[in-house]
């Protein structure tokens, strides 16, 4: 564990990074900045060490980042339609931060938020961070605790607590862009992905969940048996059209509220390998469709297109405008805890 | 609250009826005996009490009853396919009780045992019965215990925590059969019910769920406005030919854990009504359809023709063999806790 000065936001506030080096010589990267997961140093299969974390290398570029790159988003993950939340019948309205219609990642109040930190051993930070009632328009206090921990094993675990003292709905997740060949090697179309998901949540033009649960079956959503990522990319499929690419939410088997595998992708070129874990009923496979080369990543590389993927575990989104998903609503005696895990290997 | 003796299994074992009276003058019946709730007397909109639960009011009825009258069922009521179940890999076979080929009420282990019992107060009792490894092909030990309350608002409520040593499906669950004209009314196809689901789950002709999660829309399973049960039950639909009428379960709406109200009935005849809760993803809707006057039960009335329905709080039949959906299995370190709630008014 090597802690160091990373730089300041704009109001002054220190930023540091959390270098966590297991036996292997494989490495994680942290920050209390947005809590962020900022680099995963893995070998390949010739033992080889790449970062397969898209994302940026320097505090003007984090500040620059508008596209949550590694981040701890909340209190709400994803989207909420413009008409809010409604709870035990009175309605709150949450900050619409896009073109005024509705919120994303409700509007990035973690994300842009310098966290508390602890660093609880040798392979492991615990960040935390207090989100005030009415902040974005939620209801109650919601004391938020994010811990990162990086095994021998090169397993990344993420541990969510977060504890309101009252009703409010809680999606937090990690908004990592993963490239399995290195965040310099061009896009992720030529990855193979496996999701263990039957279904997923078609969405309106706005990329919001109508509510429908649709069969993946004869549908470029079937990732079930390994394909390439770009395999079926280009379909003329309206759900593609939409999300100009994959950006939806997988409706992942086996949920019982304990971990269990979700998703395994391969990339061939490297051999590299991530297998991931969640306890949670869903996840958002996106692939960078709104990545333009617009920014500057690390190692001063444009951040092109879909040259990462995310693989964001969460409830279904905007659950609480359909109340036939389970609803992400928790409250001071129900805590959101949850847990993911993203295994690296090679073969 | 009183206790008496109600009479002895066929081996001997003393079996007592526990009555819990309220201010009011309700009255509940809870027996030993498979942990039944066996008499909810209850005022009509002219303050006139009637026992709103078909069942058995002898010892002797008890034993002879075959359809679940007011028992606790366990460990996974409803049915499991005949491949039984598997977990972490491991096949384990379940007892297959109807004609050899699947399972249903984990072969009514729970409801024909003499269950331990401890007077909690004037109004709550609470029913206890250790499940061993293996009992029914089920892997690992489970306590369980339930708890009866009846309040001065004429609530039923039911605490179910039922703890595993060890992986377990738990899917427990009270079947009681309600007609809120009072036992001996007649059918209850003139009740008005209220379910807030969506969507039910189809079911093949064993009446196992094939999987599918379908619309209520444009069909007979519409219970969203309240309708009379008998209003579309003779419907030409494949799903009640397979049922014979209704036996589905309903996929509730608002599932976040905590208690929600789920269903309204109401008996226009006699003003009662009951509004229930539960912190389950599911109901299974069951009207008597195999009820058929061959059995006798109270006042010598005989059990007949959809004389009463249930509304059975549960995880969705046979989950572990959809992994789509919730999975209702449970550990050491994750036991089955739920609460329903019947509460009953008149207007």
């Amino acid at each position: 564990m090597t802690k160091s000065l990373y730089g300041k936001t704009a109001d002054g506030k220190e930023v540091f990074s959390f270098t966590i080096k297991n036996e292997s010589g494989a490495e994680i990267e942290l920050l209390n900045y947005g809590a962020t997961l900022n680099k995963i140093s893995v070998p390949d299969r010739n033992g080889d060490f790449a970062d397969v974390l898209v994302g940026f290398d320097t505090m003007e570029g984090q500040l620059s980042c508008t596209d949550s790159q590694g981040r701890t988003v909340g209190r709400v993950a994803n989207r909420i339609s413009g008409n809010g939340i409604t709870i035990d019948g009175k309605n709150y309205r949450i900050t619409k931060n896009i073109d005024g219609k509705f919120t994303l990642h409700g509007n990035h109040e973690y994300e842009n938020a310098v966290w508390n930190y602890e660093i609880l051993g040798d392979d492991s930070v615990k960040f935390s961070y207090f989100s005030a009632d009415g902040n974005e328009g939620f209801p109650s206090n919601l004391q938020n605790e994010v811990t990162f921990t990086f095994t021998d094993k090169n397993e990344v675990k993420i541990h969510y607590d977060c504890r309101p003292d009252g009703k409010t709905p809680i999606n937090v997740t990690n908004h990592s862009y993963f490239n399995l060949g290195g965040y310099a090697s061009g896009n992720i179309l030529s990855h193979e992905m496996q999701i263990f998901a039957k279904y997923f949540t078609p969405m309106n033009e706005d990329s919001i969940p109508t509510g429908e649960i649709r069969s993946v079956e004869n549908t470029p959503f079937d990732f079930r048996i390994p394909k390439k990522i770009g395999r079926d990319v280009s379909s003329p499929d309206e759900q593609l059209i939409i999300g100009r690419g994959y950006d939806h939410n997988f409706c992942l088997e086996n949920y019982t509220g304990a971990l269990r595998e979700f998703a395994m992708v391969y990339d061939p070129e490297s051999g590299r390998k991530m297998t991931c874990y969640t306890d949670l009923p869903g996840v958002q496979f996106y692939i960078g469709n709104y990545m333009d080369g617009s920014q500057i990543g690390k190692g001063k590389f444009p951040l092109t297109h879909r040259s990462g993927f995310c693989l964001e575990t969460q409830y279904y989104p905007n659950a609480l405008n359909n109340p036939d998903f389970i609803q992400n609503l928790f409250d001071e005696n129900h805590p959101f805890v949850s847990d993911t895990v993203y295994r690296f290997s090679a073969e």
